[in-house]
């Protein structure tokens, strides 16, 4: 697998376009759309908040009815979330100009939203900027580039990447591009993500792909514990690279896994990495767990503990809340079997031995938590299973942002 | 009910101690001794994280063995907890210490510890202190509240009640004190709390009695999300205000148990509205709902959530997001039904009618949010249960205060 340029245009046969709808932010693009030339199976997952956006509800429809689609439109600024019917014939309305802009049918065009949940969407803003969009489509790397940055809220940076492999002796294509940054947990974050893919693949099988790699990519960052009502990755594939049709697993399956996997994963450090305030990436591997899911559960209630936050902001070794978060995530363990390691850079400690604090240098442990990427891992000593969660610390900054977002 | 003076040397034949043993702290009581004239029936209710601290299994392990008690021994300043045999060696040290002090059985004497987690305790400070405590017991308010404060970590001011009633014409008292503030979540908090009272009762009804209290007042409040390894409720009953034996339910158990929710209640508001770096308490009531156990899942992941608390910090009516928040909680519910009023100082406002935001003035709202004490109201128009949640905002303090804790 190589590394390469050009984010969501890297696969063949997609374009994107960013645009300046002024509907929240000023002086910055806010709406992206993603065009294919062909036809595209599509795979989705969503947010599992009761409380559904607008364009989360369009979205999964289309998805679940299983046929093709050609395009998506995405904003910033608001979330149309919690705006009953005049947020969802917003929707409706934005679908309908970009299909009507791109001589496609307006089922054929996804939508998303980002922002402040409980304000209206001004439609015709939406609608102006789908025909905008449509007009400034192109397919280059800088065309990728705007639109990962179009869809940014409170990020600090896009995020975006694409990498070119093979399969069955054909080159093909994946590109993802993503938006973090506040409100994001598990079972979806307040995540906007789109996967493009040239592979030719079946929408079963791109679906089953999505779907698996998930669970421990995605679902597995946390930022500040809440899940939001917007959630939404897709997944675009097209076929142009015509590879020999993907539609059922074996060998072709498991390399496009293994790249859908690499994206994802990428995609979803750097959305914690990039949470909201946060000055640096705290990953949590628990291994020797008994199963995977209470791997899962052990990593993911380290990460969201607000108090192995804060203490990572302060670099503070403070061990004795990641046991404690461990202790209360709802899995049976003993305590006196845990062994805890702190890593950084290379340089890693023993911390904790059978539950009981080791004799680590206070001094040490503080300089290798400075580190602006550090890894708790963690051994159960019950079994063999593992997983690796991801988060960030929590600092002055993230509530600086949460207390006064709207204004 | 009568509000009365004393604390937990309110009730007939209890005394209280504070010393200095500068286990962390200096220049501050951070030891307290409670002590009843006769054999108390005891009740405890304890964390359910299952990283439990040494007092906390000493004390479960009395708790269970359902003899009477006589004292209890507090430190604060490092937790007991993650410390192995050395922790649990050094809780047996100080029970047999002031057991030898005040002449009665090291199983009669219950120990709390709160503080650092992963820190040994000095014991011959702990020695040390538990006879200099015996030796300074007094029945007096000013006991009472020398012990209230003797208790607190990060707390900013002390937490304690009385109040004085009748059962079946005899005049009886209940006193009460606990210590918060951070590490602070449902299933017990990072919380000491000690209820005493002269009321003749059984062990079994006073377990009773407790266990169901603590449901809608302790476990209804969070302050941060972490359940903490230490959290112990324990309610002494000394039985020499020579009421009528409560050995069952009935009307004098109903006048008993709601003095104790009255006692905890309070004691559990004061501990949400001091949580770290706190400036105002968060009330979230939620009626119409279903069931009981989901009006109560309902309310506390509205008070849990991190950017309700920043929204509330910064006076953002930004309500979506405890619609959000409700969506999240893992209850099942039509967003559409969902009406949310936000009230302070007498003053009510109609925020969010079906799920869709009202026309309501955000300068109004602003004002209203600055108060010291807000109330999120909520109705799921599901059915008649309801429940209330206590907690606190999110704050650049409380940030502060966890970044650099052990400093």
């Amino acid at each position: 697998m190589k590394k390469i340029q050009g984010g969501v245009c890297a696969p063949k046969g997609f374009k994107a376009a960013a645009y300046a709808a002024k509907i929240k932010y000023e002086g910055r693009d806010d709406m992206a759309m993603l065009y294919s030339d062909e036809p595209c199976e599509i795979a989705g997952t969503f947010t599992t908040n009761v409380v559904k956006a607008a364009p989360v509800i369009w979205d999964r429809d289309i998805v679940q009815a299983g046929d093709t689609v050609r395009a998506a439109v995405v904003n910033t600024g608001i979330a149309n979330a919690c705006t009953g019917q005049e947020g969802m014939d917003c929707v409706k309305a934005t679908a309908w100009a970009a299909a009507d802009a791109l001589g496609i049918k307006e089922n054929e065009v996804l939508i998303g939203s980002t922002g402040v949940i409980g304000m209206q969407l001004p439609v015709d803003k939406l609608r102006t900027g789908a025909y905008a969009l449509a007009s400034g489509l192109e397919r280059s790397p800088e065309a990728a580039n705007r639109a990962a940055k179009a869809i940014m809220t409170t990020d600090t940076h896009e995020k975006e990447i694409a990498y070119e492999f093979e399969i069955g002796g054909v080159t093909v294509h994946i590109g993802g591009m993503s938006k973090g940054s506040g409100m994001i947990h598990p079972n979806m974050c307040t995540m906007l993500g789109y996967i493009t893919t040239d592979v030719a693949i079946s929408g079963d099988m791109l679906q089953k792909a999505l779907s698996d790699v998930v669970t421990d990519t995605f679902n597995m960052i946390s930022v500040d514990g809440d899940t939001s009502t917007n959630d939404t990755l897709l997944a675009f594939a097209n076929g142009l690279a015509e590879n020999p049709m993907i539609d059922t697993e074996g060998m072709d399956y498991d390399t496009f896994y293994k790249a859908l996997n690499t994206v994802c994963l990428h995609l979803a450090k750097e959305m914690a990495a990039d949470g909201e305030g946060a000055t640096k990436l705290v990953e949590c591997e628990v291994r020797g767990a008994d199963t995977k899911d209470n791997a899962r559960i052990l990593a993911k209630s380290v990460i969201g503990s607000s108090l192995v936050k804060a203490a990572m902001y302060g670099c503070d070794a403070n061990w004795g809340r990641e046991l404690c978060a461990l202790g209360y995530s709802g899995v049976t363990f003993d305590p006196q079997n845990v062994d805890m390691y702190f890593r950084a850079d290379d340089k890693e400690m023993l911390i904790c031995k059978s539950g009981v604090g080791t004799d680590y240098s206070e001094d040490e442990a503080a300089k290798l938590l400075s580190s602006d990427h550090v890894e708790i891992k963690v051994d159960m000593h019950m079994g063999s299973e593992s997983a690796v969660a991801y988060g960030c610390d929590l600092t002055y900054d993230y509530v600086k942002i949460n207390a006064d977002y709207r204004s």
